[in-house]
C-alpha cells in the first residue's frame, strides 16, 4: 500500500473532459489524480518555413504551468524572459510523440499546434499532457475531416504516456504523484502506441542507477497502465474512437 | 436589444467558483459570460526590496492568457521572450486597484501575488480579472487571519470592475463582449469600491471622441453593473463576506 | 497658493520651440515648467504589415527619458534590455491619442513615427509629450502637403493634454509638478480635442479613491487648462494653425 | 557491413588526449571517429545558492558546438541571444549523468563545471561529451585530492555513454555516425556505470516505434560498446584509473 | 576648400553650454557644427562590486542617440532589446579616456556616471561626446569638492578628442562632418591630454590602407585641432578651468 | 630580458596548422605562444540584405572564447543571453581588417563567414585571430577558385596583426602575453598589409598616456613583428602563398 493508499500497479483516477474551451478546434481538461492540464489543438493552414512545399504537415507543442499550479509559486517564464530547459524538453517530447502516430502526408501542409497548460500539478504533468493532447488532437482532426479539409483520418494509432519509478519503500510503482516523484530513485517516462510499441522511453537515475532486471519490471508496469489510459481516451472520444486502430 | 439579446444595462451571467485550485491560499474561477479567468492569490512572507523595513505589505499582479483563449491562437509571451505592453498595462492596473482597498500596514511585511490567467476570452478579461482577484485575495487574507498571521482583516472595502462603451447601433452599453468591444467607438473600464467611489477610470476613444454628457451616461451604467458584481462576490465569499464593509 | 506659488487652476509656463532638430520632418522642444521634451515626427512611406493594402496611414509613438532627466539617475532601458511597463503605457497612450484627431485615410499608406524624449523631468511628462507631439506632427504633415505627398491636411482637430489631481492641502489642482504628483491622492490625465471632447481619460487613486463630485471638479479644471494649451500650440504653429479646426 | 565499413557491433576509433588545455583543472580532447569534443572540468569553491550550507557539492555542465563543427554553419547561440532546447537537454543530461557516479558529500561544498565544446561533429556528440567529461572530471578531482582539498576520491564508478539505433538496411547498430543518425528509425542514448547499471536511457522513435524485442537487442549492443569505452577511459587516466571501481 | 567651405585644418564652430540640465551634478550641451550632444555627469556614492574596498573611484559612460538625431530614423536600442556593438565600443572608449586623466584614488569610492545623448548628429559624435563629457565631469567634481566630499580636485589634465581622416579630393582633413565621414578612405579618432600626450588613437582604413607618412600628417592635424578644443573647454569652465593643468 | 626570457623585439613561437577542421572551406589552428585559436572560413552564397544586387561580396567575423580558455572560467555569452562589448569590438575589427585586403567585387555576391574560437588564451587573442583568419580565408578562396566559382583570386595583399605595448620594467615590447598585457601602461594593436601599410591602429593608455616618440617606437616594433608573421602565413599556405602579393 502506497502513501495514498494505491497498490503499486494502480493508476490514479483519470478523467478527460472534452471541448473544455470553446475557441480551439480540439480541447480537453485531463485530470490524473490532482494533476490537471488543459490541452488544446489548434489548426494552422501553414507549415514552418523549413517544410514548405513538401506536401507534409507538422505537429508542434508548447507546455506551461500556471504560476500557482505548484505548491510554491513559480515565476512565469514570460517574466523571466526565457523558457527553461525543463519546459523545452517537455514540449519537444510532446510534439515528437504525437508526430509518431500521425500520417503527416495525409495531414497535408497544415500545422497542429498543441498547447498543454497545467493548471494544477501533482506529478506526471508531462505524461498527462501527452495523454490529453492525443485526445484534443484527435478531436481537431475529426473536425478537419468533417469540414472536408482532409480526406482520410490521419491518426495511425492510439498514444498515451505514464510514469513509473523506483521508490525505496515500495520498489517499482506505477504513475507517481508529486510526493513519490520527489523521493524516487529512478524515474521513467514511457510513451506507447495502441500496438503496444514504444514511441519514447526516458529513464533517469538521479544520483542512483538501475539494473536490466529493474528496467524490465518498470516496463511491465508501464505497459499495463498505458492500456488503461487507452480506455479513458476511447471513452472520451466516443464515436470518434473507432476511427483509430 | 443587443446582438446577444441583452438590454443595454444588462451584465452577462456571472459565476464565481471558489477554491478552484488546491495549492494557492486563495483561488477562484470567475466566468462573466464566456470570459473565464483563473485568479489565484499567493502569500509571500517578504516584500520587494524597495519596501523592506517599512512594516507595510504589498500586492502585485500578473496577467496572462492561454494561447488559445482567443479565437485565433496567440503566441505565448514566454516564447516571444517578452511581455507585451498590453499585458503590462493590465497587470499594473490589477495590482494598483487591489492596493486601493487593502490596509497595507495591517497586512504587514507580506506580498500578495495575484495571478490572473484567462483560459477563455470573450471581452472584458481585465475587469473580470479584477472582480475575481478581489475574491481570491479575500480568501487568502481570511486564511492568513485564521492562521493568526494577521490580527485584523485588512480589506477596507469591496472592489469590482466592469467595462462600458459606446456602440454605433445602441449607444452606451454595459459589459461589452468581444464582438461589441471590437466595434466600440468608446471603451471605458471602471473600477469602484463598495462605497461607490472610483478607484480607477480609463476611457478611450480610439479614432473617436466622447462628450461630457456621454461620459456621465457611461458612468451611470457602470455604477449599476458594479453593484450587481458586489452581490456575486458576496455570494461567493459566504460568511467571509461580512468581514468587508 | 500652491508650494510653487501657483493658483490651483494655473498652468506652469508653456513654451514650444519649433524645428528644434534639423533632420526630422517635424520637431519641437516643449517646456511645461521645468519639464522639457524633444518631440519629433518622422514620416515613413510604409505602414506596419498588418495594415498593408488598406489605403490607410498609421501613427505610432515612442517615449523615453534621458537617464538624468530625473533627480536620481535612472538606468537606461537599452541597458536593461527591455522597455518598462510604464514606458509602454505612455507610448501606447500617445499614439492612440494622436490617431484620434487624424484622418488616417487622408494620410494614405504612411506611418508617422512620433518620438518623445524627455530631457528634463518635473512631472507631467506624458501630457507635455502629447501636447508637443501634436505640434511636431502638424509640422511634418504640413511639410508632406507642401511636397504634394498628401492632398488634404489630415488633422481633424486640435489635441492637447494635461494632468489634474487631488492634493491633501489644496484639493483639486491643475498641472501637477513632480513634487505635487508624488503627494497626490488622485492623479488624472485628460486628453481633449479642440471641440472640447474627450479622447482619453485616465484617473487613478493609488491607495485612495474619488467621488463623482470630485471627478467633475477635476474635469472642469482640466478643460480650462487644455484650452490654454491650445493657444500655445496655435502660437507655435503660426500660419499652419489655421489649417486645423 | 555498414556504409563506413564497420560491423553493426563496432565502435568508431576512440582517442582521448588528456590535459589538452592548460588552464582547467582537468581537460581532454576526445575523438570518436570524426566527432571531436574538448571537455574541461573547472573547480569552483562555491555551490549554487539553493545548495548552500548542506555540505554537499554539485556538478553542472554546459555544451556547445563551434559554428562550423557541422557541415552547414550553425548560428551561434550567443548571437541568437538564447540557448536552444536541444542544447539545454544535452547539458542537463551530462550534468545528471556525472552526478550519478560522484559522492557529492565527499566532494564537499564545491561545484565542478563541465564544459563540452564540440569542435567537429559527426554524430554522437552528446555521448562522446559524457565519455570525455568523465575523464576530465576524474583528472580535476585527482588534482583536488593531491592538493589536499578533498580527502577521499569521490568517484564511485566509471561512466560512459554511446548511441545505438535501428537503420532500415542493417537493423540495430552501435555508435551511429551523422549519416546513420539522420536515417535512423529509432535512436537511443545509453549511459551506464562500470557496474553495468543504467544511469540514463533515452530511446526515441521519430515517426517510428520499436518493440520490446528491439529494445533488448539495442541494449545488448550498447552494453558491449560501453565496456570498450571504459577501456579507453582507463588507458587515458593511467595510474588514476585504479582509484575508480 | 572643403564642401562646407572650411580649410583642411579647420574645426567646425564649437559651443559648450554648461548646466544645461538641472538635476545632474554636471551637464553641458556641446555643439560641434551641427552635431549636438547632451553630456551629464552623475555622482554615485558606490563603486561597482569588483572594486569595493579598494578605496578607488570609477568612471563609466553610456552613449545613445535619439532616434531622429540622424537623417534616417534609427530604431531605439531599448526597442531592439540590446545595445549595438557600435554603441558599446563608443561607451567603453569614453569611460576609458576620462579615467586616464582622473586620479581615481583621490576620487575615493565613488562612481561618476557619464551620459552622452546625441540629440542631433552630423559626424564626430563620439569625439564631441568626449570633449563635452570632460567639461560635465569637471563641473560635477568641482561641486563634489565644494561640498567637501573630496579634498583635492582629482582631474590631472585636460582631455579632448577630434577626428581626422583622408578624403579622396582633399587628402588629410580635420574634424569630419557626416558627409565627409561617409566618403573617407581613412578615419581616425584621436584623444589627447593637455600635456599633448595620446590617451587613445584609433585609425581605420575601411577597404583602404594608410602609410606611416599619412599617419604623421593626420596626427599633426589632430594635435592642432585638439589644442583649440582645450580653449573652448577652458572658456566654458570659467574659473574652474584654473584647477586643471 | 622579459619575464618569459624573450627580447623586447621577439615574437612568441608561431605555428599555423591548416585544414584543422574537416567541414569548413578553410580552417586553421593558430598558436602564438600559449594562445590557440581555431579559425574557420565558411562560404555562403548570399550577402546580407543591405548589399543585395550590388554584385559585391562581404566578409564578416565572429569571435568567442571557450569558457575555460582563460585562467578563471568565464561565463558563456550564450548563457548570459548577450554578446559583450569586448566581443563585439573584436569581431567588428576582424571583419573590417579582412575586408581591407579583399577585392569584394571580384568575390561576387558571396559572404565569407570567419569564426575565431579561442580554445586557450594567453594574451593577443584578437591579433592571433586576425593572423590565423587570413590564412583560413585564403584557403577557402582558393577552394572557391578551384571550383570555378570565382575567376580571379580576390586577395589583394597579405594581412597580419600583432600587439605592442609599454611595460614599466622594459619600455616598449612586442607581442605581449597575458601577464605582460595585464601590467601594460599602453597597449596597441597594429594590423598591416604585405605592402607595410596600416589597416588599423588602436592604441590605448588605460590610466596612462603616451607621447609621439613612444608611438613611433611602438610602430617600429610592430612592423618588424608583422613581417615575421607574414613568413609563417606563407609557410602555412604553401603553393597558394604565391597567389598573393
Amino acid at each position: 500500500m502506497r502513501f495514498d493508499g494505491r497498490n503499486i500497479e494502480e493508476l490514479r483516477p483519470v478523467h478527460i473532459e472534452t471541448n473544455y474551451i470553446k475557441h480551439p478546434e480540439g480541447s480537453v481538461l485531463i485530470s490524473v489524480g490532482d494533476t490537471k492540464v488543459i490541452c488544446t489543438a489548434s489548426v494552422d493552414d501553414r507549415v514552418p518555413p523549413f517544410m514548405r512545399g513538401e506536401g507534409k504537415g507538422w505537429i508542434t507543442a508548447e507546455y506551461s504551468m500556471l504560476p500557482r499550479a505548484t505548491e510554491q509559486r513559480t515565476m512565469r517564464e514570460s517574466t523571466k524572459g526565457k523558457v527553461t530547459g525543463r519546459t523545452m524538453e517537455i514540449q519537444r517530447l510532446i510534439g515528437r510523440a504525437l508526430r509518431a502516430v500521425v500520417d503527416l502526408e495525409a495531414l497535408g501542409e497544415k500545422t497542429i499546434w498543441i498547447d498543454c497548460d497545467v493548471i494544477q500539478a501533482d506529478g506526471g504533468t508531462r505524461t498527462a499532457s501527452i495523454t490529453g493532447a492525443f485526445v484534443a488532437m484527435a478531436l481537431a482532426l475529426h473536425k478537419l475531416q468533417e469540414a472536408g479539409k482532409i480526406t482520410s483520418f490521419p491518426v495511425k494509432s492510439y498514444l498515451a504516456a505514464t510514469s513509473v519509478g523506483i521508490i525505496e519503500e515500495f520498489g517499482a510503482v506505477l504513475d507517481l504523484n508529486y510526493h513519490e516523484d520527489s523521493r524516487a530513485l529512478v524515474d521513467m517516462n514511457v510513451i506507447m502506441t495502441g500496438a503496444e510499441e514504444f514511441v519514447e522511453l526516458q529513464g533517469t537515475g538521479e544520483e542512483a542507477t538501475f539494473t536490466r532486471a529493474q528496467l524490465n519490471e518498470l516496463l511491465d508496469l508501464a505497459a499495463a497502465g498505458i492500456n488503461q489510459l487507452f480506455e479513458s481516451q476511447k471513452e472520451a472520444l466516443g464515436p470518434i474512437a473507432e476511427k483509430i486502430k
